[in-house]
């Protein structure tokens, strides 16, 4: 096996940014200190290897070795460092570190690239901050607008565009960059998997076939507060009672429609203990192989709890429920021929499997955007993922980085 | 009609005080920089009027005129300045206001008491920020334990310990004060009312019976967090579902069971949109006349879900759910002899109205200690109360400053 730098030195360092403490989860939100921090270490690997620096006007970060130009763009590897709230350490930086790593090996190869290769940090990927996920390549591309962008706020009220300004950037230049978008001739992400595919195939490392449909919606269920002793049961408007039956609708129609269907945050205010709420907030996260039936549950869910279709604008008065679509991102299937030719140069004597997968990546929003692009997936034993326990063994890791070094190999042969 | 200082003109320096500017509601957690701020104006108050303030070891603030002592204890009358998140103007601060005010009142009437009379502001009334409401008067009298007061943490992990010291207090010294508790002969609270009883009996100011027994329960839902988009259903622990179910089968007993209960805050850890969360909180609080419906339907819900009775200690392992209760306060009948004096006084031609009420008050604490206590509630145009829409009219807060002069009057004669 070749030498290179190992995936497991490489996470050491990042091991403490934005840990908490108390339950060893991650809090890397966009923008925060824990996320300036890992850009730092970013800048400083780049710098270490003699790359070339480029953050894009979307807070994309862009390390280069060789300088891309629209008659010869690159090849780029990478993914995110940002995490979800009480995230794990792989979700992101495995791809991040894996591309360094990958890099270091084709320089020990002494390999000469025909073309530039580079490797990406993407803004904003979870969206755990500001709601929409794949934030910074969501920008690059086009699909989501800058003053939609730069206006969502977070859960002090905080925009996108402040947050931003406070981290030294200039938000008025976020938006569609095609002068970068031109440099990406082809985007390899390598991923942690997020399910148990690669533990079943008994291999580990695997080639996606295709993100599924998925969305986020946003119900607002509106009341009215008052007091929880003296407001009799007949008198009441409660939020909360529309919200649970809309918690318990969205299983029975996941269920139904071979779906999946998650509520994983809820806004109560004003939160008192001893008050009826006057709104509940709830995001329901939607997907599925099949976009109808995604499109489905979130319309069976719209009707079962009274509001207008989604996306219809304001909903009724005080006592109503508003829906509103944050975010839709349709079936990504990524360039076939590039997925065999990965799958046939990372798998060793055997082909990689292919795997569908239920989660977003910056690749499959480049993939949309028409870059070819793909996935490959190390094995995760328990396939968990958004929390504290998920995992990857330290040589799955590492061949996750010699299949990786093996594709940008071929790809800039 | 006396002439006096006007509630109004009393309110108004108040009036900015902890209030969010979006929506018009308080924000006045106990410890607070607001709650300095209120206290700060009381003391402003008590020395304008020549009084004798106090704090006790528990954070009550007790002006006094004349010298109250064990063997000549004082009338004492007030209420509290914090408020429920997002609370109205006049829970809690129309009583200390009016205290204030009844007593110039009784030296505008030139009114020489025969014991002394205090105003006092209790701490913590609402249990806004630590959970456990009326926590002065429950230190005060002793049925809370400091031991488990002051480590009992807010909604950023800090204790009630942390707070007191950093507003300059001592909590070392918290804790049961027969000492302070000896100086009440009598205590009166003026309060809000917090239903429409007053509006069906067409009067401006009543007297309570009793207070409801009431308590408040934790939910500790646990489940496995993990991604949104990869977990198939059937290898969800999301416990999000129980926490739906737990709801609607609150509101199915209450009715059933003619009693009232409320989830009025939750909290979902680690609260992403795109995961599944791995811990759902949420708090019950649950009120009746009959404290065995009361009773009966904390434990419909903790059978309903599967616990382990409440208060059983730990309950099963991940994926199970436990129970506490944080605070239960029994059925609170007020001295009949002291309610109907002060229905004869307060009621001028015709006596007030006598009102049960579903909310919890520092009166109701110190009745179960043995004081002799009562109240008087002025009148509620919507019933709406912790609301920024709580009000009352001018007319009747002034109502209700006379009527409690004249109750002063007649208790120190």
């Amino acid at each position: 096996m070749d030498s290179f730098t190992t995936v497991g030195s490489m996470l050491e360092p990042l091991a403490h940014i934005g840990r908490d403490p108390k339950t060893g989860g991650y809090l890397r939100d966009s923008w925060s200190d824990a996320d300036l921090e890992l850009r730092e270490w970013f800048a400083g690997e780049a710098a270490r290897r003699g790359l070339d620096l480029r953050e894009d006007r979307n807070g994309n970060l862009w390390a280069w070795w060789g300088a891309p130009s629209p008659e010869r763009p690159g090849v780029v590897t990478g993914s995110h460092l940002d995490s979800v709230r009480q995230g794990g350490a792989y979700d992101g930086p495995l791809g991040v570190v894996s591309a360094f790593a990958a890099l270091d090996l084709l320089r020990g190869r002494a390999v000469t690239p025909s073309v530039p290769v580079g490797v990406v940090c993407f803004a904003d990927e979870e969206g755990a901050r500001f709601g929409v996920p794949c934030m910074g390549s969501r920008l690059l591309t086009g699909v989501l607008s800058p003053e939609r962008a730069l206006g969502l706020t977070d859960d002090d009220g905080g925009t996108l565009a402040e947050a931003m300004r406070r981290a030294g950037r200039r938000p008025e230049r976020a938006g569609r960059d095609d002068e970068t978008l031109a440099d990406v001739g082809t985007f390899v992400e390598l991923h942690v998997e997020q399910g148990r595919g690669l533990v079943t195939e008994g291999r580990p490392v695997g080639v996606a076939a295709a993100i599924w449909p998925h969305g986020r919606w946003r119900f607002d269920f509106r009341g009215r507060a008052d007091h929880a002793g003296t407001t009799g049961l007949a008198d009441r408007d409660d939020p909360m009672l529309p919200f649970a039956r809309m918690v318990l609708a969205a299983r029975e129609a996941a269920q139904r429609r071979g779906v999946v269907a998650t509520v994983g945050k809820v806004r109560v205010s004003p939160g008192n203990a001893n008050a009826i709420p006057g709104l509940v907030s709830a995001w329901l996260d939607a997907r599925g192989a099949d976009e109808s039936e995604v499109r489905g549950l979130v319309a069976d869910l719209a009707q079962a709890v009274g509001a207008d279709e989604p996306g219809a604008g304001p909903g009724p008065g005080p006592g109503g429920v508003d829906v509103r679509e944050e975010s839709w991102t349709p079936v990504v299937d990524f360039d076939v021929a590039l997925r065999d030719r990965l799958a046939r140069v990372a798998g060793g004597d055997t082909p990689a499997p292919i795997l569908p997968t239920g989660a977003g990546h910056d690749a499959g929003i480049l993939a949309a955007a028409g870059v070819p692009s793909a996935m490959l997936f190390v094995r995760n034993p328990t396939g968990v993922s958004h929390s504290p326990d998920e995992h990857a063994e330290r040589a799955d890791c590492e061949a996750g980085v010699v299949a990786l070094a093996d594709v940008l190999e071929d790809l800039c042969r």
